[in-house]
């Protein structure tokens, strides 16, 4: 029981997993060009816990003053809360504005079946909380990396589970005998799965009579036999560091992940059948992950206005009336992200010891970020100017010739050098027009749940008799 | 020293005060026909002090175990911002989303004068705190309704004070000598003057070298010889209840404030000449009275979100979609005012043992109500429907025939009485479409600072150079 | 058969009908203080065709030379509607932003009446044509004054007609015999039935078997034994001309018309039972409507324009970027309008000889012109400012003291008469900040059909098969 | 003088011109692996007016019978303008939603130079018309491509062209003698150099007394001795057909445009020190070129209405509320582009026999499609879902054990193949979440002119005084 180090972490990941990348079977992800950029960026979580730097932020102690991570903190109360906030958006700064998640999704995942098993326990006399409570104990001691497998494929949408033609678009349990359950399915959109220890699978939602084989929840190891991953291919090109000053050094691989009769023992399953459980498990969690899911977005909106400023300095269009405006309003989507982000921790709800952000505030927070997204973007692109999408290549600036024009032609305002500008260009050109903007965007409007499910909660959640109450009151109503 | 009741109140408004209505001069604002309403309205306040259910929010006690008004409780910390805050709230919802105001905006104005007076004394050896504490303690020990008047009437927009072809268009410092000085002008937009006791007078702009006399502060009573109002007859009738449930019962009056050589003693002059210290106060002025907004404007968007929910039952549309996608964006956009109201007290900041909400987020949590209140009310509007500006007035209720016939045919929802959702309407109509909502709307762009203003102080206020610095590192740039 | 001159028109409104304003039958509507007001801003339209200046637009001549109103006129081709449209702009514009309707309204429901009736001859042998041609001619001949009561009061909206508690909340036939039918309900919103000679009654919706007897289309009489009207008070108070400008001088009633038990003969009867044909009907009728609403909305929006332009000019504020840019997106408002109108009438569909506007567009005009419509009024409103509901009245500029120093200290800039900025200012409250404009809001949203209503005619018209065809083309889908 | 073919086109770019692409010399653009691509694209104008189906759109005889593109026909009335917008749609449709451009820039700088040059003689007495109607001639009976180098890249943007610490940041005359002038400095964005023949020089902002040697505007080949073309490397990877749908076919080149000393023949100088006219010449450029910009983006905002349409189907979404709501929203976006670029072209203005598109109405095209832009791919991604970024590669298609997983696992609705699924997915996250849609989407902001410069345009042009008169007699104001 010891906190990983990043070597250790990259020796574990060879462990015969099956992986395919752009349809070649890859031997040992730890050296395979892409997704060896996607570990190196999830060592960010074991190299914070080993630095004087973020030692603090990243490590607690247990009763036993045994150090582990603080991802694997059960939030007690309104402070964890916000120190988890931090320790999230901190990674994420040193992740380049993408969220590092190995360990974020896993507790999240984590939280919420430790709340749903000792409510099952109480009401239907099961065991379910000490086997979650085994899991997460190896977790934390053994300081694992954690993909959560939630969204099937879902096949045609208007129909539920159980009325698709193929019985396997959603995960289902197609056997149990008296060692476990065995599973066929796949979930799509598992994100960091390639480099995870362990996968969670999660129920995506509801379920009601007669689908009890698709409500199932459990933890299976990467390498399980019958377990495949197809690794997506968007976005992952070997690009340079000064056109792709991101996304050449941060990556998150994304997997269809297909359990094509995984077998998973007792101790491993925390859902089976419980029908009537499957969707308050998918919708915990769910509110768990959009805390961390705002709470990773801040470097993020943070990056949007400190580009934009820093850029219209060196175009020389800080003064400009409509510049101004621009920047003021990324400012305000910024701190709303953040400062509802704050009330969700510290409007929290504490069930059976453990904090649960406050459900509609986390979902204003999201909802905020989202639909506002695209907007603050195009804000991002108007401040920066064309150059995003025309500017020089990094070889033609280590050309000499070219070098001396590029230098003389592209310069904008004459206390910056010119190279710079175009660094930050295509910082910005990242942030904004790229492959990597676009993931950023999809993420920002379909992860952690859609923006629909988001507004739904958001009115199931709000005390709305009170202000109900206050109308009544106003217009005389008895 | 005690706490005046609501009867005192309307007494000591019998001073001999120079106020015109529609034309006349009013010789006793207690029993003008409108006015009295503004007064019944400002009632609220002493009320509140009254009543055991407000007391404990409304009355606080000095160190002497003394009582006085909340309001005027310095703030020295998160806490006495939240309190603060929430007593704003609780009586503009008793004055149905109508701000009480006559001693928030004073109390904000004395905040800000301490600060400024503390900082000037500092600087320039001058005496003003001494003046400033002898003032509050009176206001303070005496419980006087207060008002502010600050907007000039500005002539030419595009001219600065001592620009203008009248130099009178913004209030100036016409004489002084050993027993004080004398201004001359004009103030717009002043809010509760007609019923308040005393008129703290402050500057609207920053000045420069040279508009010395346009650089004043001071307090003067309203009954002061050469001191005018001409009250406002914008959206003064007389309603009746069941078509204007609020402006029937609650009211505000605006005046033209007009000072023809009003003489003020030197222990009420507050800045004098100082242009310096002019911008500082007015905008320290207007961010604690910002704070005061968003807080006064909580009970109107939760009546959004409260009328439109029932609305929708007694229409029979609470489920249709796009009925519900407007609810959600409702509370998002309530939520966020009061989330962000609540960020702004608790990252505070303290100088000289006064707690000054933040201004950053304050001006977000403003900006954000009046960039989108517009919206909002379009959202009510359209969950209302059509009958908002076409139902029955209050005499077709009262007619026995009409009233059989409208109960049948305005029927919506058959659990619901007939008149009750015709109440319901009215409501809504005030808060969305009619004089009172009109006011609301100009109050929701103009008050409390111009929404450009607010997006100049986000940027100004906010902690730029850490985003700056993230970019740089990002983009490796030295 | 002439045209009728305005005399004529307010003498025939003096024929017994039963109209009631606050609880009380009104005897004879054209002295009524407040329905006369909607009677003079009706006789706009009788006005223009007797003069010189409009003569051109607002008459033609049939075949024989005869004259008659050109809202009469069957649209042939593209041009005629384009007339139509610039007429209904013009009499609107002499309206003071407020549409004269008392022939628009009608003719558009005669419009779609004939084709429908065209229509279900040829389908089922029946003989409404005719019955429609001389109901026409009768209006066109003797220049009548027609108002169309659509809008059921529909009770619980979650219920369709046949469904509701009371069987009366959707107009239905109540018997019929060899002269014709009887009638009973109620309509809601119908708009200047007041002062209308006829009102033709048609249904609101789509109905289904089952529901024959709500499917009925017929005209009757303002005068009708068994109708009752009564009209909204909603708005209607007695302004001066300072203050209300525009509400002063036009106003137009809205009534809650009810039909107990009215006698209607067969050839007044358009529909009786095809339900198949009620949504037809209501739908080709709202798009005729729909047409006539976006050309009666464009002086409204010229209005915002140039009433904010003139505002900024005197204020001394015209050259702000910030206020320039809010011009810049009024024009931008007002033009779409305008342009998406007139490709209405360009793209045209000629059925049965009628040129019918483009429903597709006509929607998109009318859904541009009411989503952008709240935030256009936020732009009005802030380039205005506060003193758009803070101003002194009319009885304050008569009293001679008051007015020198209204004059002094309300002065903008030093080329304009203090009394013109006040004037303009009154002009742009009631435009955006008063009941009047409050009713122009919820007109802005429901009239002629709901936001939801139109967007999902716009699906449906949007020839949406050439788009999905470029998409397979390029993703090489077959 | 014949059209010229795709073949010779390709050919005659075998011309020595000086070209870098990453860092190296490009000695023959028609086979670089990039570049040709481009070209590639290009011919799509050639080989239309070769075509069966699109001859009689692309092809136009001149007095003589001589056939000749339609693009070098200038537009004589309003007909003229709409099969010029019809024909720039068709050849961008083919194109894959990225427009040609070869003949489309050049002919609105030569429709400008026209009418600037008329002026000039006129007014001054030179000779430039004979200049442009000889040059002219010669692109047009040659069949040329031509570029158009207008942005200089400007330095520092807070300062003038002649108050730059390098007076060469804007294009500049250095030198002049009896056989021409000589040119040095460097041009931004220009778009199809690489693959054009000529490339027209024109100013890119207003000039004054003083900045004579900025005035300039003149013709060059792109072969000039002097002139270097680095091409941007922006999103130039060589892509699959399934993964990049359009960009693996469809590309245009941009580049930063150098001028070391060109010499520039007389014939070919059109504006040389005229610093009055080089704001006009520049603004009527844009004009011109903002109609084939409104009419180039029409095939785009086609494909978001036709993709969302059919991946709604293939997903089993399409009877969603939310989902019918972004499709509404996303045809009015779509007909607000078309309807107001046919109306520009319906209110063109004729100076010397040249239709120019409506500049105000055009403005307005452009400007809701750029402000709108950004929350369109909103709507788009939303509708398509996650997959967009997380789907599987060619590579993984291609492997059969992957392709019998993928076509369980991805399916949709039963009635879809999941192939056809994935390549509109696909085809979407071109349009909407890589590179290629970054570059459109930088393009939507900053191409053919800022969104403030529409803005200005838009309050210039527009015919305020109407709306001003009005305002002013409602407001009774003389």
């Amino acid at each position: 029981m010891a906190l990983m180090t990043a070597d250790e972490y990259k020796s574990s990941l060879k462990d015969g997993r099956t992986v395919y990348y752009r349809g070649e079977k890859v031997d040992d992800v730890t050296n395979h060009p892409i997704i060896s950029i996607a570990i190196e960026h999830a060592s960010i979580d074991y190299n914070m816990a080993e630095s004087e730097e973020y030692r603090d932020i990243a490590v607690v102690k247990d009763e036993n003053g045994n150090e582990y991570s603080r991802y694997y903190q059960i939030p007690r109360n309104k402070n964890d809360l916000l120190l988890r906030s931090s320790l999230i958006e901190k990674s994420t700064a040193l992740g380049g504005t993408l969220v590092v998640l190995i360990k974020e999704i896993g507790s999240d995942a984590l939280f919420a079946l430790h709340l749903i098993a000792s409510h099952m326990d109480k009401e239907n006399g099961t065991e379910y909380l000490s086997r979650i409570k085994n899991f997460y104990q190896e977790c934390r001691d053994k300081d694992l990396a954690i993909s959560v497998a939630q969204t099937d494929v879902k096949g045609d949408r208007d129909k539920s589970p159980g009325e698709q033609e193929d019985p396997d678009l959603y995960v289902r349990v197609v056997d149990q005998d008296s060692s476990g359950i065995t599973i066929r399915g796949a979930k799509i959109h598992t994100s960091v799965s390639t480099n995870a220890h362990e996968i969670i699978v999660l129920p995506t939602r509801n379920m009601k009579k007669g689908e009890e084989k698709y409500a199932v929840a459990c933890a299976v190891p990467a390498n399980s036999p019958g377990l495949t991953m197809i690794a997506s291919g968007y976005g992952s090109r070997e690009g340079n560091e000064f056109e792709n000053p991101i996304s050449s050094q941060h990556k998150m691989m994304e997997t269809l992940t297909i359990f094509e009769d995984v077998k998973v023992p007792w101790e491993r399953v925390f859902l089976n059948g419980e029908v009537e459980m499957a969707g308050p498990l998918a919708k915990l969690f769910v509110e768990f992950h959009r805390f961390t899911a705002v709470s990773y977005k801040l470097p993020l909106v943070d990056l949007f206005v400190g580009a934009s400023h820093l850029i219209a300095e060196y175009n020389g269009t800080i003064n400009k009336s409509h510049i101004r405006d621009k920047i003021a309003k990324l400012i305000t989507y910024a701190q709303i992200c953040r400062g509802m982000t704050r009330e969700a921790a510290q409007e929290c709800k504490i069930i059976d010891e453990i904090a649960i952000p406050n459900a509609e505030l986390i979902n204003i927070a999201k909802l905020h970020f989202a639909t506002g997204y695209h907007e603050a973007i195009s804000w991002v692109q108007d401040i920066a100017g064309g150059l995003l999408v025309t500017g020089p290549s990094e070889e033609d600036v280590q050309n000499d010739k070219l070098n001396l024009l590029i230098n003389k032609y592209l310069k904008g305002s004459p206390k910056v050098k010119t190279l710079n500008r175009l660094s930050l260009m295509n910082l910005i050109a990242e942030i904004t027009s790229t492959d990597f903007a676009g993931y950023q965007a999809v993420l920002a409007i379909h992860a952690e749940g859609s923006i629909e499910a988001e507004k739904m909660t958001i009115i199931k959640e709000h005390a709305i008799e009170k202000s109900i109450e206050y109308a009544k009151w106003l217009a005389k109503i008895k």
